[in-house]
């Protein structure tokens, strides 16, 4: 049996200042390390073993990567980092309060941007210090594949070559495969194994944290999924995620 | 200029209880997290940029790199990680106390297992459980090349195809290397930069959690080495190490 098994990231400092964070490289906070450790204790005591790590070029990811690899003891993992899984770019959003956005832009509008399937927030300019081209970590990568804004579909196009030519393929050789990413990345996955609809895959929500294992057939199809943790603990979490971009 | 930087790693839990450690697998102190952050501000303040890193197996030296690229804010670099950077194996001597070890067998035999060049400390059985028959990290490997014991020879003859073939290649396609390892793997690539002689190599302490810089020539030969810190400070961490296998 094939298992690939998702991990959203901890709360990073911006989830806490209620900041759309995209492509901005925070960190976690204290509560995001013990969310990491936390998901680590527990697929060590489901018995998982994954064989080959996936992450993005985001600390908030690679750091909750770390933390879950150190509380199951297993540090000496290979680890595969890739700008692909990087979480969605909202553009000119980023750095931009999300309880202000809506007052100035409408709840309307501003739910577009976070929870329609094609509409692009406003792009950031080239020369931007937040685009990706004035950063070094993205220097090697062409630029007509970096994003300056994206939609739910954007990010999932740009994922979809390293989730077909890494990720899956590293199933070649391996049984057992995690990858720790982000919200609207990881959806790109959840959409695609569960074969959901694009509207489906919007009002789908990923807790954080909390592992989330996909057992799969030889063909790689799905076979059952479910998240590792208690019901009510789940419930809590998806209606939290779900709450962020309403109106306070 | 090609630039390769070292780091040994940063205190650990059995540095601090004076154990023979080797290939055990023993977590970096509070202390040592400090070497590690300090370690990746000092290459940071140096302007050092590396583009491709290299550690271990084992989490003292994979931790002290996350928190060096932590430190850096570069923790998306590629990291690739080896066994053959691990520590030199001293057998049957791991997990037992140095100072208790002296008292034993002498100053003189547990110099020579310390500080020799060619002499092996006692061989592990190969199901103890401390063998690396027995660990799930060494499953993919030739037993034939998994020590059950070491001298320094023996720790820098597996140490070499990884060094050749893997760190010295990353220079055809990068400027600037980071290697995290430990005091008898480094030693390995010390003595080779250095051409330095059997005896000269086991006299030469690298000190922990201090960035050691080489500047190489495009023919990948030595041009300089230094500390990235005071001299005072070398001074200093140089004695310790040189005291430690001494009856207290």
């Amino acid at each position: 049996m094939k298992k690939l098994i998702l991990v959203r990231h901890g709360q990073s400092e911006w989830n806490l200042k209620n900041l759309f964070t995209g492509w901005t490289d925070v960190d976690l906070t204290a509560q995001g390390v013990e969310e990491a450790l936390n998901a680590g204790k527990t697929m060590k005591q489901e018995g998982l073993a994954p064989q080959v790590c996936f992450t993005s070029y985001l600390k908030r990811a690679i750091k909750t990567l770390n933390n879950i690899l150190d509380a199951m003891d297993m540090d000496y993992l290979p680890v595969e980092k890739s700008w692909r899984l990087n979480e969605k770019s909202y553009g000119d959003l980023q750095g931009k309060n999300k309880t202000e956005a809506v007052e100035k832009f409408g709840e309307e509008q501003v739910l577009l941007w976070r929870r329609s399937f094609d509409v692009q927030s406003p792009a950031l300019e080239a020369e931007d210090e937040r685009s990706p081209y004035m950063d070094k970590r993205y220097e090697g990568i062409d630029r007509n594949e970096l994003p300056l804004t994206e939609s739910l579909q954007d990010c999932i196009n740009r994922l979809m070559p390293f989730y077909t030519n890494n990720i899956l393929k590293a199933f070649e050789t391996n049984d057992t495969v995690l990858v720790v990413a982000h919200g609207n990345s990881l959806r790109g996955i959840v959409k695609t194994l569960k074969q959901m609809t694009n509207e489906e895959i919007i009002k789908f929500n990923i807790p954080t944290g909390i592992p989330y294992l996909f057992e799969l057939n030889d063909d790689l199809t799905l076979k059952q999924d479910r998240f590792l943790a208690d019901e009510e603990t789940l419930k809590k979490l998806m209606e939290e995620v779900a709450n962020q971009g309403k109106k306070k």
